[in-house]
């Protein structure tokens, strides 16, 4: 008898495996076996808090939503996907009759079924329900970890190339060197940026960013004490700016700034950084408030704008950029675990580290073995 | 003789009439006899302050910036007006040759020949020059002080139109009622705006947009002791969606905000106002820093545009919204002096009302008078 | 028992009444009594060809698609509406998951189920099934009549407002004065628009546009023998363009022209008449292939837009603009009759007027009497 | 004494030298030592025609306006260049102050002052004056052959880029490889387009589009005696379709179709060939008035867009993705003149052959030697 072992979160701090029921499909649904799960920052901090923001786990919950996985069953009227097909997971199914699935900004469905966000159930189990339509086939030359990986790269995607509209030529900086913020300037490199700036606090995390795919890295000065977090950030521009040779206006202006690390200096350099009339993205998530100057944002007349998951188009983009050879996945994934381990694999992105001291960019889950 | 008086602010609260030089033209250039000057509150804030931000007044400097006039001289090339036209006056002279200024942004030149912003001199004088193309005709049905309010009124445009990118039946949010934020609501009942949502903490201002422009406004509710401004903003925020029967989605959401109050307190509530996938122009400026809810511009995807000055084609069409009748600005006139009286003007203006008093939207400050 | 008649379509000029079976609901569909049927030149020209294009009758179809009705029945999981809400119907059912359904473009879904669209059955019956969502609850101050009229309202909606992004004070010229054409009109009026050209061969129908919603109206001249098309055109347009004292750029430039005529000439003279920089819209359908200025289009750089149907948003933003007073529907319901007499009011649409010589712009069917 | 000696068109087929008059700087101006300038097929057709539609020659002029040269004289308040600088020659200087000029789309300019479009003078002289925003510092790794070529290039950024839009990963067809068609797939290699589809009557140009930038190549099909265009040209879209495995819809559908060929039958076959919602820009001009089919314009809601020479923008991004060595100009480099050969090089530019018998893609010819 087929059963559907998945890991469980029952509270903070509290997980186990349960075996859950087999999902029923409905006619445009396909039940894909799961095979390989990234782990995300927000996993991990449902484990350790319990809730992001007002989203709160109120009942057990399965975690994992960066998935892929082969095609175990379909609906009677799929006909995009067959039953052994690989494909990436897109892990939000929304309303398709709002006025945002309409219009063509579905991630602001407000009733989208997103895995791993409370109370919905995630993919870390043999076996998860989507939408046939949410299920990609992967191209013969992309792995089933690559498949996984689709998920952050459609977040950078989407804040990179959709919101953020980066073209050839143009130059970028990116604060915080994550997964979030490599699978961001990834994309930028294979839009054909012509300067990829790479900003993180940690230095190897900058090295591991010029390795793979920034033209620049910066790390950010020390701050004085006493000093506030506006009074740092100009201090912290100023020095960037003269460091890397960037301007307001023309060639050595920077078109666009994506804030990956969700730190509020970040974002107040990123303010000084960006050109006259550039765009800012917010992709990191912080702490609530977050102070920022209304002057340059006036006066240089900015469009920031806040990024949310991924839309229309952005999974299809991310696997055309892998698939194309314009992205490498294969560096992110630094570990691997089996389905047993999983809690390891949660600790070992907690503390960004696994026991033999390797850092970690992206743990991978596999599968649960034997079906 | 002629001759060629001017307001001239010396420092801090030091003003004077001063004979000045009859600017000499070029070929693409008029000389207009300056009619009407409408007093802003950047006037009033560099005859208080100095300076606003880093423009800082360090020589003798001609006020105003809001005017209107009658073409007394033409340059040899041209053609666009003759002697003795009345004309509105764009007070911003562009290089014409700066990407911004080649690519439809002239606003962010940083070239900008801006009247009463330091160093430059303003429109306070009998003549004043400036490039024939930024003299605009006005037609029969409006009058030179229309000519004058043309100026605020294309912050409005810029604001509303252009960035807000406002369209008929949408609704709109509106923080501040003065000159600036009481012509956002002409231009977005212009455009024929469904809603017209006036916020002010000053009732008699609320009254007035009422009046004006508006179909609903909301007085802000009163703060709490020790109360943080990001607390009472939520509080205030829950308070004005409860009574204006406000939704985050679907027909009671809001479209668009405009903050024109500069007031931290307007952003953080605006912020919980504007629609999920909505757009935020900051037109008010206040304190250097303000800190703002992060979560609510990614979750809901906000654009938060910074509004600077007028672009190409916000006069044309300011001139264009008022000649049509779609807008009267007669009613925000509520002040007049003669040129000898300036000081008198500003002083109203600082204070917000007369010595009779009547409180001021706008002061107009007419030219000298003998030719 | 219920029953279900229906005005069907078996040949050429050979329609019946069926009894046909009530339709079984998804559990997102809503079964509506249809009240009111607007007859549209397209159920006309199946009516007399059997086809359109490559859409081609095979087998009997229920005809008529423009409709107005009650919710008679709800699916299990429908909110939106309930039994006893009168709606506009909207009459094209898509996927969903494609790339165009999921990108804000659904008009382009190549599954869309369109009422008296080959092979699919239209709504001139006692009940109509539809999604949910498509079926839009009416304000109080609208008619069922108005609600049928919403269908042709939202084609002018996607031409004018959406395709062709007209805004207030824009001037617009639109060829055809039909009841595509007045609507186009009618949408131009609501958005504020300074100028509203209407052109057609057909003099009442100019006096009737005038009456309606144009400030200005032009009668094309007269062919001259022998004279090709291009050769009229140019001709045709240089006469429009001095009697109404049209230029190409500048203010008295036409910003949006609009064909909702499909004649050959009517495009070619616009092509003529929009601005240097302009947008020109094809509503119309004529025949398959017409003769277009290639210099025109180029040196103008004319974006020249195919426009098809509607999208998403386009009935919302119909009936925003009826319900707030912009949009005047009654005047173009010019007949109206019992759904026995369907065939009397196919024969009026096609030959334009009715037995008593009144000119037809809408005939609306009713629905069957009893239920 | 310098001179000014110049390559002057006075009539049909009637080129002569001529000693000109060095022109005069105004003060925002530069004098250029012209060192390089490719022929263009318009130069051509003004040679053989006297005329390009409605611009006629009717007073001698210099041809020539594809050129690059060395600054030799700088007007008084020039800073962007200097005495000895490499630059590109932008050969349209436009009056700045039009709506067209401040809203970013100059090329649409009235009064733009094109080089060898008559009346005025083109490049082919010893001295060419211009504004000095329009001479663009060519960088070290980029020859003055280079620099003539941004003119084609600039063109091709044009259609492409700004208003075809494409990015990464998008598939285009372009229709002709003539240097124009050859360029445009210069740019969509350079932006990383998927799949670049050459099309051309002449085999030996798809070889070295082949080469060059394409991905693929079509050659169409023969006509059938007596075949009208449009007939043929849907019989040659079915085939190309098939050939290629083009589709309407999904990955194998074709984002943006251009034509660089001017032909009739180019244009109605990119009709069929582009997908659904695309985007087709015409860039080849050819007979006035062409045929096209307005069902597909209509169900596909296709963008037909005219693009006229290139706008803001267009020179700095055509340097750069040369600079960036994203594209390889100095193959399409296949002849080179002296001053003195001029007339050869017109020959070998009309007849598409030198008389070595080698195909021309781009002829370039030298300044005159001494100075
Ligand atoms: N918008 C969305 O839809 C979305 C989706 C996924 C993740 N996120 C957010 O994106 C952010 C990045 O995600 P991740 O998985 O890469 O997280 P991560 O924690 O692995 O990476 C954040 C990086 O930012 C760096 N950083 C911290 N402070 C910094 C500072 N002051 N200056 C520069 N760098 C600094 C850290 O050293 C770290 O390398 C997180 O805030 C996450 O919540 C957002
Ligand atoms: N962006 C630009 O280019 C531009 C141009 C002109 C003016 N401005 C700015 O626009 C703002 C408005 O200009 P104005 O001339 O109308 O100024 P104003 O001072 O006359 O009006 C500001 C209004 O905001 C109200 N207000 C203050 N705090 C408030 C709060 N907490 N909630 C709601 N309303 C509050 C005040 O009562 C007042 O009525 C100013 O900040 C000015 O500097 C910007
Ligand atoms: N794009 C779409 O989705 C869509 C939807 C509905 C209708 N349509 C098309 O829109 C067009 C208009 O529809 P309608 O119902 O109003 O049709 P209609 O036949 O009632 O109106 C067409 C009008 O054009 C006029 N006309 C004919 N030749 C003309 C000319 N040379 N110059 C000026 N006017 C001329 C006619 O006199 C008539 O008044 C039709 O072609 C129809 O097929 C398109
Ligand atoms: N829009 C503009 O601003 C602009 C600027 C420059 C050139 N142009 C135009 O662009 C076009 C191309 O310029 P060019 O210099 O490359 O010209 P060209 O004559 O060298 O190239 C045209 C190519 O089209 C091919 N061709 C002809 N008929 C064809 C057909 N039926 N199918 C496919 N290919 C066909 C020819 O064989 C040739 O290779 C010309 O029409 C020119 O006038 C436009
Ligand atoms: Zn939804
Ligand atoms: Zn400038
Ligand atoms: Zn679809
Ligand atoms: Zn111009």
């Amino acid at each position: 008898m087929p059963s559907n072992p998945s890991f469980v979160l029952r509270g903070i701090d509290d997980v186990v495996y349960e075996e859950r029921a087999i999902p029923e499909l409905g006619d445009h649904e396909v039940l894909v076996t799961v095979k390989k799960t990234g782990i995300c920052g927000s996993d991990v901090h449902y484990l350790a808090h319990g809730r992001i923001g007002h989203f709160i786990v109120e009942k057990p919950m399965v975690l994992g939503h960066e998935s892929a996985g082969i095609v175990h069953k379909v609906g009677s009227k799929v006909k995009s996907v067959k039953v052994g097909d690989r494909v990436a997971m897109e892990p939000g199914a929304t309303c398709r009759t709002c006025e945002y699935c309409k219009s063509g900004r579905y991630e602001l469905c407000e009733d989208i079924v997103f895995a791993a966000t409370p109370p919905y159930d995630g993919t870390l189990a043999r076996y998860y329900r989507l939408p046939a339509d949410l299920a990609y086939p992967l191209p013969d030359n992309l792995s089933l970890e690559d498949g996984a990986m689709m998920e952050p790269l459609s977040v950078g995607v989407h804040s990179v190339y959709n919101l953020g509209g980066l073209r050839a030529n143009q130059s970028i900086a990116i604060f915080g060197c994550g997964p979030v913020g490599l699978l961001c300037m990834a994309v930028a490199k294979a839009l054909g940026a012509s300067r990829i700036i790479a900003v993180d606090i940690v230095a190897p995390r900058l090295e591991f960013a010029k390795e793979y795919a920034a033209t620049e890295t910066y790390l950010p000065i020390t701050r004085q004490e006493g000093e506030t977090n506006p009074d740092y950030s100009k201090r912290n521009a100023d020095n960037m700016k003269e460091k890397l040779g960037i301007a307001d206006r023309g060639k050595n202006a920077i078109d666009l700034v994506i804030d990956a690390s969700g730190a509020e200096v970040s974002i107040q350099t990123g303010f000084y950084i960006v050109k006259t009339g550039g765009t800012f993205v917010q992709v990191g998530m912080g702490k609530a408030d977050v102070t920022v100057n209304l002057g340059i944002l006036m006066t240089k007349e900015l469009n920031y704008k806040g990024s949310f998951r991924y839309g229309p188009g952005d999974y299809p983009f991310a696997i055309s950029l892998a698939a194309s050879g314009k992205i490498d996945l294969k560096p992110l994934v630094t570990h691997r675990f089996k389905f047993d381990e999983a809690i390891v694999a949660f600790k070992a992105t907690r503390t960004g580290k696994s026991e033999d001291g390797k850092g970690v960019i992206k743990a991978i889950i596999n599968g649960p073995e034997d079906e």
